[in-house]
């Protein structure tokens, strides 16, 4: 499998850590998000994944499959050991929704095209980071409430699930905005039980070959 | 089951669809998103729902699922005839991707909160809708060349799946801001197929019973 991956891509990390978690091999190469206005618009990678967005997966078989979530779902039914989802239905339709609390709500609006779309209004700095930890406390004020009370070591299970891949990708790059997350004691506890594991680390952006810390 | 709904709300609509499709009763509530500051804000739907957005999905076992991606796969799993997705896990893969295309890329940016927020920053209508129209057309473009060349009757079955679902959700959001898809005529296309279906017309937001209109 090959994967076009970008370090600094919260969406690419979280397939990152799916893959390594599953200890599946995979290529990987770089889409630089920034250099040249981004490469992820040339003409070449819009024929692989029309979005112009990372990641995308080329599978085995030479199919092109974009978008993180559906990639991971697609990993699970394919390479379902170890899970990264309860077998229970309805702990997976929570798993999912956590998922998605960050991939649908917070994410999307903090993206390095929408920041750029906002600058482009000539919002100042401030403004724009007023803007990033808005969404990032909307989100998780929702999700810190939904496992506060939880038994569970992760946010839905034992083991790490999608939900927590999100999470961590989310809060790297919340922290990245500076965004203080001291109201979030559950969330930052399950972060870093997930950066103990070596799937995590070998994710991590600043562990990934086209870095540049 | 019990819904949690807004005429208006096009992920509401979405998981509508989907109940509708599969054939499955459900008891409706409406939550007015706009009246008295919107009653998703309020302590009694966020105790529900802590995210304070609709939908949400109340099983018969009275568990309460969230986010729409997270509760058409619910159903999928516990109801799975008729299929709202194919067989083929790379087919499958594609469909949850051009799913998220519309549910984690082009709606949260053009939800009603986020429009809010912008109003709040002093834009005015115009540049609100420029806003709108950008990520409806970013969106939309990838999804039209992703299925153009396309054999099937939907966008990914002969019959519609979360995909079409979400497609179809969309597309009456867009219609509502005035903009113009005539770039689409394969999305246009398959919308109108899926209109023609009794599922959709039941779900269609003129038709629910808290619609004014």
């Amino acid at each position: 499998m090959k994967l076009y991956t970008y370090w600094r891509s919260t969406a690419a990390y979280r397939v990152r850590v799916a893959l390594h978690l599953k200890g599946l091999p995979f290529e990987a190469e770089s889409i630089h998000l920034v250099k040249g206005g981004g490469e992820q618009h040339g003409e070449s990678y819009r024929a692989l994944n029309p979005q112009g967005l990372v990641p995308a997966l080329v599978t085995d078989s030479g199919v092109t499959i974009n978008q993180s979530m559906a990639i991971m779902e697609y990993l699970e039914s394919q390479y379902p050991d170890p899970p990264l989802m309860p077998s229970d239905p309805i702990e997976q339709a929570q798993t999912r929704a956590m998922a998605q609390m960050v991939v649908a709500d917070v994410h999307p609006l903090n993206n390095l095209r929408v920041l750029q779309y906002l600058k482009k209004q000539g919002w100042e700095q401030d403004q724009v980071d007023e803007w990033y930890a808005h969404w990032i406390h909307q989100g998780f004020s929702a999700l810190e409430s939904m496992v506060q009370d939880r038994s569970t070591v992760f946010m839905n299970a034992d083991y790490p699930c999608i939900s927590d891949i999100c999470l961590v990708a989310q809060i790297y790059n919340a922290n990245r905005f500076d965004v203080p997350l001291t109201d979030y004691p559950t969330l930052l506890d399950i972060n870093e039980k997930c950066l103990k594991l070596e799937a995590f680390q070998k994710a991590q952006p600043e562990n990934q070959f086209d870095a540049v810390v």
